[in-house]
């Protein structure tokens, strides 16, 4: 068994991952830390978790978790990330991050949408955490930035269509819906059963920071400078996120060459699903799951595709993902422990 | 009291339009139609109307109902509401049609989204209920086609901008979602608690039959042919919907000039909300209510307008509607027994 | 118009007399303080209200607050009201007070359940506001206790019945189950949507602070020492408590004669109904009303009374009472402003 | 791999096992049938299962579907079980019938709750289905009948106790809350997401199917008659059941007696978890699992214990279960195949 450690586990990010890491094969959560909860039982605090994880709480820091484990997944909130990572690096153990901190590869960016970096030397170090695109660079990162969770559903709808000129650069939106888990747990009113129950409503849509790393990645796989227009939604469910992403197509591009394109471009891999035409995603059909469901249809009236990517918030788009990452970097299969199905209903 | 009666009142909108009436001042339901329900307690279907409606479902037929009543509901499913009508109109009982029998100016455009149109000729005699764009017409007319509630919720946002000449008639995008009532209250899997709870999904996008309404209406308001490019999407919620629609600005337009139209367009009005700059509409925030909610932002990356809308589609967007065309049309104040606010949380 | 103020509007009890007042043909609403939102718009904190208050959050103290009204609601938490009432009292502005603090007679009670009291004297001066039992003495009352909400719905079902002798009151179980409203507006993890939705529990089930105002109502009805079973539960809704009450009935007594007591003691009472034998309550069906929903039924197998209540805990186990209570303490129409139908579905 | 087949797959129960069977390394599907969707892909239903069971629905009969598998599971309605069994009982294929079909060892007691039974011969070969207490009969058994979801959270919480006389046999209440795929997958009104969502009730109060099966299995473990009185009510949720149950202790008995009896019985037990004192059972720690939770607390009131017992309702309530029973019934590890964790949130 590989040893693992979290810091920071007494959010939705941490318990998914103690859920993942408690049913999977290879690797073995040795400690979890949370400043909060020190010393009191996880199962305490998750009771979902009973049975399943016997540690309790400590208040390690990062060079002592460090030192209990092969691989330490941070699930501390973005700036908490960044002061622990120069403290693990030179240790060796591998680490992945949960958190935006090394997801920019420019600190600018990273400035002007969250505070001045503590260490922009090191972002060059840091392998953005998408396996369908960085699988190589990620199984020999020592730091890898797992992607945001809007941001993963958009990437894998639209990196294979921009990377193949199959749609214009321009005039892209994002029209995405979260479950409540994306916003933390969190002491906030918003965040109440009582305000988001029953609900549902736009949110940060003039400048939402998952905007810049989807630019970022898509500018990448365009070869040009990509703008998007995103705009994210809470939704009244505890998990999943849809992303309906508007693109013009290229001259004579319809929606059976964009699921020609991601088949081609997807054959293998696990945890990305092209829906059969005719079918539409859902959130329900991937919570608790590392799978991405991916369906296009070209709008009658405009010609434009209506490309519709579902995935688990916390799956897929946060912890699920980041076992993924840990699977590449530590040489086991990368789909371990990840075999998860969702409940239906 | 003015005698009122609902053809087919064992759907969503029955019931709403039941609560509605129930404490109208001036309206006095005197008969309710259910083939399904004949005999039956309307307070034994819907419990919530114990104590407030005493009358039971009856089998009578249009003619029979419009021998009760000075005013008709029509709540029957479409092409139902065809049959009807023709049977009404020549006693001079007024019809508010909550179906989409009558709003489709084009009888064409009626058999290609729906049906071979059963009375073609009759199309002209119908007003468009939009009382805030149609206003004289409604208050003068014998049968009025309430719109369609994805409908509402658009031409509320956008007629305004269109008429003025403030965004593009080209490239508009209406990216919606509605509660499950918005299907009906029908025996069908798919709207079952098991399927539609914790779920959230597009469908139908390419031809949903609001596409046509919305672009009459909206062609009409631009004095040019809109297309409009609309997706909808099911929430897991009862009650209400919220679109997120895209627009191209024309030049030197922001956020401001479209704030500043809708406050003159809908001075006065008592169901069209104009929010504060930096507040975005929630649908839980006018569920029960017959009032919209409207905002926009300037997406600083791409320029776009993000203009939301927000209504309960039981409310504003059919029953609560239709009793303010009800109320023109008798001549009643237009809000009166509208001014429900909603319970939050 | 006659001129109230809230004190602590800020919690869902505010934010639902708000609701109520803002609807209410006598009463307006004149102030509302909260500490936390000084100096706010109402409408900027709860968006229902938008449109129907205008006020801004004032930080006035409760002797201000007294001098700007006729009435004064009280909806701080226990221990902040009698901190207001003896600032309030000697103004003559009437109180209604939402919290716990003058409900029971015993001060020693109170001190067991909650913490010394601070004006034990003025015990006295309380009346119990429970109008269908306590109607002549509210009248005439300065100070009002507002009944708990678990509580009156256990009360209205039981009291008739003991008072009668009709039921044992020995054995007395109540099992209840209340939306999280119940537990107020505060930042509390166990009260975030990611931990309450689709979950259903038992909290507080030995010692919950309701249990001793039930016991000191059902004995003074009883004419003896009751004690009661009572076991909370926690449901994922926003509003609605549902009682399932079970008692064993004196001999011969079976479930039509409970009905007829029921419809005997609440004749002419406007917000409690007795369901039709083979009905049963449900909480949608009183979501947002004044009213409370009775049913019995006799178990086959036991003979024991199967006792069902249901009411909105906002409502009629909260900020309805308290509109109801103030119209009798203002010589208003008891109902006055209390009209609204649950919305269905 | 050893073959599996379920007989009537389109419901909850039906996925549920596809689910559990797709996850599990010795149990194959080789055939589900359906006559409503024969033909029909299983991922084309629920898509949730979409690249992972890649069967289509036959509607092959009972011997066909014997024919092709070692294990049967019946996931049809009871009556539509006792037609199926005896074709299939020859054959030697093993099955678990999920129905009540052959849950009550009297004929005649299944006919006054049900209907005549069409093979009361074959009462006397099916072993009741509740591994904790018929291991060694389940594993020799042809046929095993699964017992209900509201009867194994009470009989997990009772038995022990009654078979070892801690409790009184008399005056056992069981209160029960379920979500509603307890109800199935059917075309029913009151199963829609307009009716059941935001809602809380009780039903079928007097004399619930479940009544029997539960005071047989009671009555057995308690040496003398037990009569329960039992009253199910319905969450807003799609999985889990949790039953309060009140109990009268024998004397001196109390919550640490009750306790340490479920911690010796249940020492080794896999899927029954006993909360530590102060921890209370919640249905969402369980969902998609096949683990129940206990608890229990004296009322310092009464001193009534109540016991708390928590269960997914297709999982250890069902589909869960099923799985279990055929692990034991093929000689496989009983926990084979069922090690989900609940997702939290």
């Amino acid at each position: 068994m590989i040893s693992a450690a979290i810091l920071g586990g007494s959010g939705y990010t941490g318990v998914e991952l103690m859920r993942l890491l408690a049913g999977h094969p290879e690797l073995e959560l040795r400690a979890v830390s949370s400043r909060q909860y020190r010393g009191r039982a996880v199962a305490d605090i998750f009771p979902s978790l009973a049975g399943h994880v016997s540690l309790a709480f400590s208040d390690a820091d990062p060079q002592t978790l460090a030192g209990q484990a092969e691989i330490v997944f941070l699930a501390v909130p973005h700036q908490a990330a960044m002061q622990a990572v120069p403290q693990i690096l030179p240790t060796n153990t591998k680490i992945v991050d949960l958190s935006a901190d090394f997801r920019l590869r420019d600190p600018d960016l990273y400035e002007k949408y969250y505070a001045p970096h503590a260490c922009p030397q090191l972002l060059s170090q840091a392998v953005y955490g998408l396996p369908e695109f960085y699988r190589r660079e990620i199984a020999a990162a020592g730091l890898v930035a797992n992607p945001g969770c809007y941001v993963t559903s958009v990437l894998l709808a639209l990196i294979p269509l921009l990377s193949a000129g199959l749609i214009s650069s321009r005039g892209l939106i994002a029209d995405c819906a979260s479950g409540v888990s994306g916003a933390g747990r969190k002491e906030e009113i918003s965040l109440l059963h009582g305000e988001a129950h029953d609900n549902f409503r736009p949110y940060s849509v003039s400048g939402h920071r998952h905007t810049p790393e989807m630019e970022q990645e898509l500018s990448l796989a365009a070869g040009e400078e990509v703008r998007l227009t995103f705009t994210p939604h809470l939704l009244p469910i505890d998990r999943g996120i849809l992303s309906t992403v508007y693109a013009l197509p290229q001259n004579g591009i319809g929606a059976e060459h964009i699921r020609s394109r991601w088949l081609e471009v997807y054959r293998g891999e696990p945890f990305v699903r092209i829906l059969d035409p005719g079918r539409l995603p859902s959130t329900k059909a991937v919570r608790g799951t590392n799978t991405a469901q991916l369906a296009v249809e070209t709008d009658p009236r405009s010609g434009l595709l209506k490309i519709f990517s579902a995935l688990d918030n916390l799956g897929k788009g946060a912890s699920g993902q980041a076992v993924q990452n840990a699977n590449l970097m530590l040489g086991l299969p990368e789909s371990m422990g990840l075999a998860g199905i969702a409940v239906w209903p």
